[in-house]
């Protein structure tokens, strides 16, 4: 670098401050940004597939219904209804931002949304199907058959067509333009006095040490229960169960902070109903700090700055079983 | 009218078909038109409300899971799964065009759209909740509290105005610019030869005494099974339910034709699978006529032509619920 680069370098930094849309480079919180690289036709398919209850045996259950996109992209029950209303074992994470996950599921055991998205159809207590008579299903109806010919250029509809276009739609659900992030861009007065001490105290205490990144979290996996162990009201074990290990026993993926004020009820088990529950219990189990009432309030109104702009399309109108479409089993 | 008038109207008349874009005046069936006089407010509201499961004691059911507007205003499936998967006793019908019924639900118990909207909310068998519960778990929301406010000008929500704005939300549901409204209204090559023999043998064969008007149906109540017995699957006896008199058992109000090809199972039991299988029962349970293969191709061809524009709207986001709301009780 010349002298006169460094020179200027310097005067752009120390001048930084008046430039409000100055990125804030150095925060552990990223700037959630729109998805890049968008396949138009698989979003609109996988769009229409995603609120397809005839993905499931009973033809009432569809990805939107335990991810449903009026609400967070979950569905605000500590753990979701399956077919024949079975009690799902787990809490639904959100599908919001989900592309930013080092892995899916709680446990990661989907490395990616596409080999998550088969995962319900198939499951006995989600929605009850088969990947091949769900394919049935689909290759019956005319509308999905044209369809998938004009996006996939192949006359024969298969379950990799499905996920990926189920995939490709979920990579358009990120929530970008929160108030948080609107300050990171340099809008010094996006936060309110109390929010930013919130941000400031999330950081210094120790949250952000897994919720970080531009999901706020995703990004690892972290046992649940450091400093004292967590009395789960569920009995699902975590990692453990992907990798075998035991040291991975309650392991479970870091969720993602984003749009927390709409993912209630919080944990893997769904048993903090609310977000001031949430902080507490984290600050004591996982950081051993017990946040008083004026700290929690702080968290927690620094939290509720992360809710971006939600998903907004058009509500997809579904083509019409043919009389050759299996019927659902609803009963 | 003066002699001159008259001699202009005379030509007019004469030189109609000359005009393709003359309305057929003289036909049973009419072209069904956009809502008007809609209160804007209202009707977003009642948008969220319609899709919201917090109406429900599970929180998981909304109107729209039933009344699905990706799937032509109903569930495609014979009877609706209510709270904990009960199995509802009838058909969902569509509410797409309910306003324009004489009466809501098979039986007519409710004499419009409000008062049939509360309907759901409080049937133990359907989203099992009660309307106090309901207006509790609003009031508890402050972005409704807030839109509420807004729209009727008061500071307390109740059950009125929830049904209210759902009801003024369902007006909306119109589904104009069919196929076959662009021939009533004079785009002649808008059906094929088909789909107008069908049209012709569904005004010849009598079909047209009960679906008649803009929404070719839903403004009359019929007994199922004039000329031969219906063997239903269900213990529904219609409107005798509501007057008490012997002579309405299995009356019930004619469906919309609407939309059809959208809106299988068929019938207020959902037995019939497939238009093919309904206009087969209709003739010869209600004319006491067996339509051939042809015949029968051609009535359903015509119905198929009867699909209009479906409701297009933003899927809408729902406002979080508060530390005080009461949680939804799933299980």
């Amino acid at each position: 670098m010349k002298r006169s680069q460094i020179a200027l370098a310097i005067a752009c930094a120390l001048s930084a401050p008046l430039f409000a849309a100055a990125p804030a480079a150095d925060e552990p919180i990223e700037v959630i940004r729109p998805p890049q690289n968008i396949n138009l036709g698989m979003v609109e398919l996988g769009k229409k597939l995603y609120f397809d209850p005839r993905l499931s045996k009973s033809g009432f259950i569809s990805c939107n219904s335990c991810h449903n996109l009026s609400m967070g992209g979950t569905d605000n029950i500590p753990t979701s209804i399956g077919d024949k209303w079975q009690q799902g074992p787990i809490n639904a994470p959100t599908v919001l931002n989900s592309s930013l996950n080092v892995a899916q599921f709680w446990d990661g055991r989907a490395a990616d949304l596409k080999a998550q998205a088969g995962g319900p159809i198939a499951n006995p207590g989600e929605m009850g199907f088969t990947h091949t008579l769900a394919v049935n299903v689909l290759e019956s109806i005319p509308g999905y058959v044209r369809e998938f010919a004009q996006v996939f250029g192949s006359g024969k509809i298969d379950i990799e067509q499905v996920t990926s276009a189920i995939a490709e739609f979920e990579k358009t659900l990120v929530t970008p333009n929160s108030r948080f992030d609107q300050w990171l861009l340099g809008k010094a007065d996006a936060l309110t006095a109390q929010e930013q001490v919130g941000y400031q105290l999330f950081k210094s205490s120790g949250c952000v040490a897994c919720h970080n990144g531009a999901a706020v979290g995703g990004n690892s996996f972290q046992k649940m229960g450091v400093v004292e162990p967590y009395k789960a009201t569920s009995p699902a074990e975590g990692r453990s169960a992907v990798t075998g290990q035991d040291i991975d026993r309650f392991s479970f993926k870091v969720p993602t902070l984003r749009n927390v004020e709409m993912t209630y009820p919080y944990f893997h088990d769904g048993a903090a109903n609310t977000l001031t529950e949430a902080v507490d219990i984290m600050g004591r189990l996982q950081l051993g700090r017990t946040f008083n009432a004026e700290e929690n309030a702080s968290i927690v109104a620094f939290l509720k700055t992360l809710t971006g702009d939600q998903p907004s399309f058009t509500l997809p109108i579904l083509a019409p079983s043919s009389d050759s479409t299996p019927r659902p089993k609803p009963f």
